[in-house]
């Protein structure tokens, strides 16, 4: 909807960075698919590792992994050498985590000097099909190191 | 606080038997360290395999864990045969998931045919100290195989 | 987003029936000003007795008459005598409720037969001026009379 | 569980006087009937006046209540002169508000020098029996005046 300004120009390079230091990133095989002002995508692909007791997603995984696109998004838009943490947020699950892979989609909706509210939602992808299987709304802290 | 009656008397091997299921509680070495009817208790070592940008345990997980000890929390008051998905919940993050070991506690707080409501913590432990790290507030839903 | 089928023709007239006899929403000076399958506008003008400490519109009342959207949108899907309960809600505050008159829009997200997944927002308007203040994500649940 | 302590000695008199100027406690007949350090008790009595569709108190209206006494009891612990905001919160509902009149009961679950995590409930009284009707999770914000 909105288009936003970021105000430190590497906001990608400091996403990256960032991202890759997750240990659970590699652990799920996640990959940062999309990176822009107040938006960001991550992709990870289907793995019986991640499954709960009827071989779908787990909602907990469903959950780091929008929650990391969240908080990824507040981040592109705080000003040079901040860092995000995750004040809390809440997730509606509405269809299984089935597919060949699922994307986390985390949107700003409120950027603030202290505080950035996000939406968030995952979609579960097999074939050419897309489909809503979570929504999040989420509330996201500005650190400075 | 309240005493809970659960209607199947095998309610806790029905939940071991779930649990045993779930890919992601493999690999994310977790165990069922108490079922009793309305309470479910989850351990998770750290471990670098789980941890965010800061070296901590990430968010996500440390909801992992206590979504899944509130869903069998509320798996213990169902009906033989009964499953339990999560519809959603709501989370707060208090302190970092730093120490030896995470717990999540998941209780119930109003069972229900349909839906079952709980609160959850999780507790980071580290030596003989244990932290308040996150709650939870969660819906479930029973549903018959 | 979606265009959503209503199972029952004369949605707007029981939500508009429903509506009416909620004592609150006289108390607070509500009016349903739209009531289209899956979507519903509930307007409230500024006054001195919805006030919180600094003169805004209390949260509670924003609460109220998004929660009251988002509970008839999902209605407006539900089958011939369904009601509908609120399961559960969270909401963000963005800006403080102040200006002419706040808008509670409740759109279905994800409708189903025994649960139904909104969004909500409010909109503080002022003049020709319109600002985001709220933001709800909420379960519906319906209930057959 | 928790004790704690204020550091502001004259965190009853702030409180009460911000409640005292909330229009909308007037309006729904809200008393203040506990202020402690860490918690604070709301009482509003039934009126036909706060109603939903079939007659028991509006989810909104609950939710009014414990938001208020959840904020008050973050704003105990805040340093003088300090303000607070709500952030947002979450709310399960358990059962029908009605009876003779509903108590909202906030607790401090932990405090911050920005932000402090509440916990909240809502009970029904009727005679002598009280029923819990709610629970919430919130995020409330410090604002220096």
């Amino acid at each position: 909807m909105t288009n936003f300004e970021p105000s430190d120009v590497h906001f990608e390079f400091r996403v990256r960075s960032s991202f890759d230091q997750q240990g659970i990133m590699k652990t799920i095989g996640a990959k940062l698919t999309k990176v822009i002002p107040g938006e960001v995508h991550i992709e990870v692909p289907f793995s019986m590792a991640l499954t709960q007791q009827h071989g779908y997603i787990h909602a907990g995984i469903i959950t780091t992994v929008v929650d990391t696109a969240c908080g990824y998004a507040a981040n592109t838009l705080m000003p040079v050498l901040s860092e995000v943490l995750t004040v809390e947020y809440k997730i509606n699950f509405l269809s299984p985590g089935k597919g060949e892979k699922i994307i986390g989609i985390g949107k700003v909706v409120k950027p603030g000097r202290t505080l950035t509210v996000c939406s968030g939602e995952v979609r579960a992808c097999d074939k050419n099909d897309e489909k809503l299987i979570a929504t999040m709304q989420a509330t996201m802290m500005a650190v400075v190191k």
